[in-house]
């Protein structure tokens, strides 16, 4: 877990004003009435067993079940009345999309999302019970990316991008604001990282809140890219994603999200789908929280690097609650 | 919903000084350091379905998952030193056994729990886990009892009896400390009754902090004793009992819970076993915890009654979170 000084006094140069802490403090003004302070919960045993003091800042308790309402809600409120009046569009196969949807409902303006014809059938719900129009497309991203484009030129809409916007970013940093109204000391932050919206936000929130934080990002092996952009210090795009954490198979971080994580992350890990499950199995037995899979990998690299951390104050974010039912029965 | 006077009179002259508010006082000043402070939580959606203001008491959040750790530990706090040293006993199949383990450890005695060998296999070992001895009987209440008897007489253990004791009553009635803690008025708490411990303290609490508070109970069709007691003035015992509601396996009510039910409790209620999987389900699904059988019978009260209930503030009590794996699948 360590950074070189030269490269990360060249990427500061480069992200300067771009996103600053002001940006999410500006961003929880608008937020607070609308976001549910989500609470930070720790257990004896998982601090017994890691040998820390580790605390879960609970984004499965966020409104939709994730993170996600954040960043939508202050990107939409960021918009012109003309923007809004003209409606806005997502492409999302999950979280992200009922996001956009929830806020969109608030601000009484249309959202169309595009969506995989082979969603999730809950989550297509979800989206269209929020009032969102849903857009079914093929199943790669690039066919998502073109649909989305095509109803941007036919009808004006505005993309609510899943994490490589400014404003978004900013809202979803506001967790970190949350995290520290409860605790004001912190030795490691954990995030984990899908196209690099959460920890980006949160890695500025936390280098001006924590003076002494580490911020670590958390991939799954099987959808490594940040990791291996982090290491080559260039955005690394993969060719093909496997593993059971679905907010994490973006094939690549955006631009600005890397130029972020190369500035502020000290260090970007990887945890393996064999660690995912015992994990959730340990929220659900033991915590009585239902964390989805993605929301499981923060909370799972504290566990696999409790060895080479011993009485530290740890926060890692859960992102999100909302699991398949098919993956709760194979959790049974 | 409605009570007979003359009959109130009765049983408060019965009741008197046999538990009293300071007691449940005295009991929270004793746990205070130890039990988690669960949280209230509502549901934007449960709220917009009932026409109610609605909370939840998190009980599923206490230690062991469950209330029964209040009661077990402010019992075994009631205790001489003679009596601690020469250790505990209780019968239980479920919650309660933990509770009694949990509390024993934290006092540093013996505790000893006779369970039916058909227990499921997770609360056994959960109990061992705690550090108490388990001891295997029949599947009968007769057949535990007489087990009970047994040691009590052979080793000189003070038996934790699951419900009908004071000082256990008067630790669960806590949980309304804690409810009152967070809100101040209350038109309706609903609470479900297994053996009536639960019940019986919240009862006692409610209606010394919440002037104009009703106080419902509440049973599944299948093991409806305590309904059928409270309307035949007497207590009734069942001779078999058939609920998903593992904690409501009770045949009856104790005589003390039974003399405090008819003082304190306005109306006591019944819903069948097919409101409570939808009820376990949305929270689940909707608000992210988990919650066991017994702990969804007084929400699908809250849900099944709204019609008559409207724009009122009600909490009910999630009595706890400890669900089976093969019940789990169920759901999903």
């Amino acid at each position: 877990m360590s950074r070189d000084i030269a490269w990360k006094n060249f990427w500061e140069d480069r992200v300067e004003n771009m996103i600053s802490f002001s940006d999410i403090e500006h961003a929880y003004s608008v937020l607070k009435p609308l976001v549910h302070k989500t609470p930070l919960l720790s257990s004896r045993t998982f601090n017994s067993i890691t040998g820390n003091e580790v605390y879960f800042k609970a984004e499965n308790f966020q409104r939709i079940g994730a993170f996600k309402f954040r960043g939508a809600y202050n990107k939409i409120a960021s918009l012109t009345d003309a923007q809004r009046r003209a409606g806005v569009v997502a492409h999302s196969s999950g979280n992200h999309a009922q996001g956009v949807a929830l806020a969109a409902k608030l601000f009484g303006i249309k959202a169309t999302i595009v969506m995989p014809h082979d969603s999730v059938s809950s989550k297509v719900e979800g989206t269209k019970g929020y009032g969102a129009e849903v857009v079914f497309c093929g199943t790669t991203i690039d066919e998502r990316e073109k649909k989305t484009d095509e109803l941007i030129r036919q009808y004006g809409y505005t993309l609510i991008h899943p994490y490589n916007d400014p404003q978004l970013i900013a809202g979803q940093g506001t967790v970190v604001l949350e995290i520290f109204h409860d605790t004001k000391d912190l030795d490691y932050l954990f995030v984990p990282i899908g196209g690099g919206g959460l920890v980006s936000g949160c890695a500025v929130a936390a280098k001006n809140l924590f003076p002494n934080v580490r911020v670590i990002g958390v991939e799954t092996e099987g959808a490594n890219d940040a990791y291996q952009s982090f290491r080559e210090k260039r955005i690394v795009k993969l060719t093909k994603v496997n593993t059971i954490a679905d907010g994490m198979r973006t094939s690549s971080v955006g631009p600005l999200n890397f130029e972020i994580i190369m500035k502020y992350v000290d260090d970007v890990i990887t945890i393996s789908d064999d660690d995912i499950l015992p994990m959730m199995k340990f929220f659900f037995e033991r915590m009585k929280i239902v964390v989805e899979p993605t929301g499981a990998v923060a909370p799972a690299a504290v566990m696999k690097n409790s060895l080479r951390m011993q009485g530290k104050k740890i926060c890692a974010v859960i992102s999100g609650g909302n699991i398949d039912p098919a993956l709760l029965r194979q959790i049974a």
